[in-house]
C-alpha cells in the first residue's frame, strides 16, 4: 500500500542533514554546556552556532534568542513572561480568538492571576482585522499576542499592520510564528515585532526544542525558574542535540525558502482546486490566497473528521482533522467557530500540510481514496440522508 | 593527553543502547503521538512502553508519569503546580536551604505570588533533620519539598521518615530525585511520597527530557498550558526520541542497578580516602557514608574551585566546582554555605561525580595531575601565604 504523509502541520520528518547534525551530539560530544572543561566548551559551541543560525532565520540578533523545550513552552513563556513584566503597568492582555491552545490557555492562566483578557474575533478566513486589535486596546493594556499564521486553516495574520498599531499604543507584541518560522520568510525587523515563538519540528528539525525571540529592551519574567542558563532566562540543561539539529533546520529553511515555497504551493493549489470540484459539499476553509504555503484545509459536509482519518489511514494517508494538539480532545475546532462555522460543519474538517517529501502523485493517490471515503461515510450519515431527501423534496 | 571525564553529575553520555532505541524515532518513525493514523500510532506506543519503563524504575503505576523536557521542569511543575491546586488549604510550603534552584526558586516564586515560604537548615554534612522538617509544619502549610540527594556534596536525605511526618499532617510531600532516581534504588511506595522528579541525562539518557510522577489522586495545576497531551496535566508535543531513550536508560539503570553502584562506590571511596591523604588541606564535603555512590566532593583550601577546574582541564581532566546549573554564576554555593562552611573555604570546592566508564586508573591520574595544580595554585594564593606565614610564626 502506497504511504502518504500529509499531516506535516503536525510535525514533520527530520531531514538527513539535521540529523547527521545531531548524531555527535548523541555520542562523544555529550557535554553539558554550563560546565569549565572541554566537553562543555564543544557543547556550548555547538550551541552559540545555532544560536546564529536561528537567529539569521528570522533576522534576529542571536543573544535575542532563547532556547525552549516546544513551541508551546515560548507561547507559555512570552505570554506569561511579557505580561508579568509589566504588570505594574497594567493587567489586561489582548489574543485573538483563534490563537494555539498554549497563548490561548496561558492567557486564560493569566485571567486567573487577576489580568482582564480581549479576544480578536476573526472573519469568516480566518484573519484578524487590525482595527479590531485598535479597538480593543486600552491603557492598561500590556501585551498583544496574534498568531502569524493559523496551523489549523493556514491563514496569515495582518502582524506587520497590527505591531504597528500596538507599536503606536506602546504596547509590546508577541506573534507565535510556529507554523510559519522555517515555511516562509521572516524577518523581526520588518515586522516590527517584540517576541516571537518558533519550534523546530516545524520545518525538518527535532521535536523537543523551539525557541523565543525577545527583541533586546523588552523585559520578560523566566518562565522556569532554576539555573543560569541561557542568560538567566530559562533554566534547565539544554537539550543540545536538539538545539544543533535547530539551527542546522533553521539554515536549511532560510538556504532553501524558495523552492520550498515553490514546491509546496504547487502542491497546495492543485488540491485547493481539485478537491472541492472531485467531492461534493465541500468548503475551503481559511483564506484563498493568504495561507500558509503547504497547507490545504477543507470541512467536509455530513461527515465527522475522526472518522475519515480512520478510512484514509487503511489507506495509507496520514492527515489530521485540526490541531494535533486537541485532536484527542474530540471537540469541534475552537478555530473553525471563531470563522462562524457551524458545529456540524467544523466536525468534518480536513487538513492536508504538505512536506518536502511529498509529490503530485500523493495528490493523484488521495483524491482517489478519498471520494470512495466520503461515499461510504455519507451512506452511513442520517444528516446526509435528511438532506438528500430535503434536496429531492425540495 | 589522557581523557577523564569526571563530571556525570553534569551530564552523563548516552549509553549505546540507549541511542540505538533513539534512532528509528530521529528518522522513519517520526510521527506525533497525538496524531490519529499510523505515524502517530507508532509513536505513540514506544512513548507508552517509556512510561512503563520509567514507571517500573520507581516502582511507580504508568499512568503517574508525566514526561517533561528536563529535571528543572519537573522541579517548577511540582513545586508550583502542588502549591497552586492547594491554596484554598494555605498557602505556606517547606523547602530545605540545599534544594537545588529549580526548587528553591520556583518556591521564592511562590513567595511572590504570596505564599509564605520556610526553609529547613542542614548540618555540617548536609543532612536535613526530620525533626526541623516537623517543627516548621503548620495548619496552612501546602507542600513540603525536600531533595533525595543533593548532586553538589551527593548527601541522601531522610525522605522516608520527612514523608511521614508530612502524611500524619496531611502534607503533600515532594522530592527532587534527580541525583538518585536511575543511580541508586527508588520505590515510592515505599518512601511514602506524592510527587517525585527525575530527569534522564542523570542516568546514561538523553536531555531535554525528565519526568513528574504524581501519586494518583495528588492535585496538580498543570505548568504548560496548551494542547491535551499527557492527560491534560503537560502540553506540548511529545519529544519522542528523547523519551523513548529515557525509557530504555531506565530500563538499563534498573536491570544492572546493583553492579553499577558497586563499581561506582569502590570509586568514590577510593577517591574520598586518598584524596585527602595526598594532599594537604581538604575537606571531605557531604556526607561520610550516606551519600551518592559515584559521588566524592571536597573543599581545597585556599584555593579558588574555577583555576582547579581551568588546570585540570588542561590536563584532560573534567570535573566541576558545584552544580553545572550555577557554575557560570561564579558564586559560592548556596549549599556548602548552608552547611557552615565558610565563603573562602567553599570557593574552592571541588565534585568528581564517577561514571560507568570511569576505571581506577582514571583515580591514579587524578591523583597525580591534581597535587601538582594545587601546589602551583596555593604559590599563587595570598590566604595561603598568610596562612604559612602564620603557622610558621605560631
Amino acid at each position: 500500500m502506497r504511504k502518504v504523509y500529509l499531516d506535516n502541520a503536525a510535525t514533520t520528518p527530520l531531514l538527513p542533514e539535521v540529523r547527521e547534525a545531531m548524531l555527535p551530539f548523541l555520542g562523544e560530544d555529550f557535554g553539558n554546556p554550563s560546565c569549565l572543561h572541554s566537553w562543555g566548551d564543544v557543547a556550548r559551541e555547538a550551541m552559540e552556532d545555532a544560536r546564529n543560525q536561528v537567529a539569521q532565520l528570522i533576522a534576529a540578533d542571536a543573544e535575542e534568542i532563547i532556547f525552549t523545550a516546544s513551541g508551546t513552552e515560548s507561547n507559555n513563556f512570552a505570554v506569561k513572561g511579557l505580561a508579568l513584566a509589566q504588570q505594574n503597568k497594567g493587567k489586561h492582555v489582548v489574543v485573538s480568538a483563534i490563537e494555539h491552545f498554549s497563548v490561548l490557555h496561558s492567557a486564560k492562566t493569566l485571567e486567573k492571576w487577576g489580568f482582564e483578557l480581549s479576544l480578536i474575533p476573526v472573519d469568516k478566513y480566518g484573519m484578524v482585522s487590525p482595527d479590531d486589535v485598535r479597538k480593543n486596546l486600552r491603557k492598561d493594556t500590556v501585551l498583544v499576542s496574534i498568531m502569524h499564521a493559523n496551523g489549523e486553516v493556514g491563514t496569515i495574520e495582518p502582524i506587520k499592520e497590527i505591531a504597528k498599531i500596538a507599536k503606536e499604543k506602546g504596547v509590546v507584541f508577541h506573534t507565535d510564528a510556529v507554523a510559519v518560522a522555517g515555511t516562509a520568510p521572516v524577518d523581526v525587523k520588518e515586522l516590527g515585532i517584540d517576541a516571537l515563538s518558533l519550534a523546530g519540528n516545524q520545518f525538518y528539525g527535532p521535536k523537543g526544542v523551539g525557541a523565543l525571540w525577545v527583541r533586546k529592551g523588552v523585559r520578560i519574567i523566566p518562565f522556569l525558574d532554576g539555573g543560569v542558563q541561557e542568560g538567566g532566562r530559562r533554566a534547565g540543561t539544554e537539550n543540545v542535540p536538539a538545539i544543533v539539529g535547530l539551527g542546522k533546520a533553521a539554515e536549511l529553511a532560510k538556504a532553501n525558502m524558495a523552492s520550498r515555497t515553490e514546491h509546496l504551493t504547487r502542491l497546495r493549489n492543485r488540491l485547493l482546486t481539485e478537491l472541492p470540484s472531485k467531492i461534493k459539499h465541500v468548503v475551503v476553509t481559511g483564506h484563498p490566497q493568504d495561507r500558509l504555503p503547504g497547507h490545504a484545509s477543507f470541512c467536509v459536509e455530513f461527515i465527522e473528521g475522526e472518522a475519515m482519518l480512520m478510512l484514509l489511514n487503511s489507506q495509507g494517508v496520514a492527515v489530521t482533522s485540526g490541531s494535533a494538539c486537541t485532536s484527542r480532545a474530540l471537540k469541534a475546532s475552537h478555530v473553525l467557530i471563531a470563522m462562524g462555522l457551524s458545529h456540524a460543519l467544523a466536525q468534518g474538517s480536513l487538513l492536508f500540510s504538505f512536506g518536502l517529501d511529498n509529490t503530485s502523485q500523493d495528490i493523484d493517490y488521495v483524491l482517489e481514496v478519498l471520494a470512495p471515503v466520503v461515499d461510504r461515510l455519507r451512506q452511513m450519515s442520517p444528516l446526509y440522508a435528511k438532506f438528500t431527501k430535503t434536496s429531492k423534496g425540495g
